[in-house]
């Protein structure tokens, strides 16, 4: 019998996965390999064990065991860098519902960031993918403040200090997931406001929509 | 003829310094190569010449080149540390002061910073001093805040999170310089305080004093 909410249409058995379906599942596992342990332990042969697929399947999808590395990382990042703001809400909630997204995301996938973690040292073209990710992020952020904003030297290096924050936090609550979720969320949401808000003071670039400086506490 | 602020009190020559200005000297200059190249590519024929010493001496005051590297990364770390509170100040401006030192020292040795970062990743070591450097911090920033505070787990991540903004906006600031430094000190400031207020929010046990709240914008 059928679940009911698979409204009547049959799962394809796990052999016939569409190759986009296939190809995210090849990754999630070889994020949780390179999470666990360094590159140069995990050898092809694993991975496709753990995949359950053929070397050759492998090989054929990515090329080779550099390349599954490399793709890994740029899916682990994309998983993290899912925090698609809301333009339908006011600014500050739009920021504090991304946020608790992202949160959710990170207890979904604790995989994902320690991977992102433990590579971002000493390999250039990770570092890359980290910064690229970092920066989008960044653009995001600002996107939220009125254009003005964005060309603001003290709002730009708010803002990355704000995803050094996220990241520290990010860390520290997959380590210790010793409070809610929510909670960090909001109170780093809060703190970039603010942060923006006494940025503003010093350069005249800045212009905080009143709504958000009045959401404030 | 002696310099007026000199007090007729004749300098030293450089070779007769006392041995902990002494041992200051190499460390600055140990602080300096290994914020310009790997640990790997100093050699302490290199730090002798640099410093102006024998090796016999560089031997003699710190045991040898890793134990100098280690020393080197130890004063560092100190120098990034001088934040001390002023008790007399009202608590936003106390941390507002103490960041504005914070990077004034780093705006003189910002080698100190660059060495920091850059043998943080891979030598247990080296992540040890830092970690713990970073704890003295967190804990000097939770000192200006009440007593229950530092027992929060909330407040905890929130402090450690700013301090990772503060280590971004750090070296932002020391590649670009781009803003000054004091309103990269009073956004972070300003951050915290929010942080912190909104955490209250969460946790009953943090209990922001209502001069601090009043304080905020």
């Amino acid at each position: 019998m059928a679940p009911a909410y698979s409204e009547g249409v049959t799962s394809p058995p796990r052999t016939r996965l569409t190759v986009d379906r296939r190809r995210e599942q090849l990754l999630d596992a070889g994020v949780g390999l390179f999470a666990a342990r360094p590159y140069e332990d995990v050898s092809i042969d694993e991975i496709a064990a753990v995949c359950g697929v053929s070397r050759g399947l492998l090989y054929h999808y990515f090329g080779g065991k550099r390349d599954f590395f490399v793709a890994s990382i740029r899916h682990a990042a994309d998983r993290l860098r899912d925090v698609e703001p809301d333009p339908e809400l006011p600014p500050l909630e739009q920021l504090r519902v991304g946020l608790r997204r992202y949160f959710h995301t990170v207890a979904e996938h604790p995989g994902a960031h320690a991977a992102l973690r433990r590579v971002a040292a000493g390999d250039p073209e990770i570092a890359e993918i980290i910064e690229e990710r970092r920066q989008a992020f960044v653009e995001r952020v600002l996107a939220g403040l009125p254009r003005a904003a964005g060309e603001s030297a003290l709002a730009a290096i708010t803002a990355r200090a704000w995803i050094g924050a996220v990241e520290v936090a990010t860390l520290d609550w997959i380590e210790r997931r010793s409070v809610p979720p929510d909670a960090v969320a909001d109170v780093l949401a809060e703190a970039l406001i603010a942060a923006m808000v006494a940025a503003a003071r010093f350069d005249p670039a800045i212009e905080i929509p009143a709504e958000v400086v009045g959401s404030v506490r």
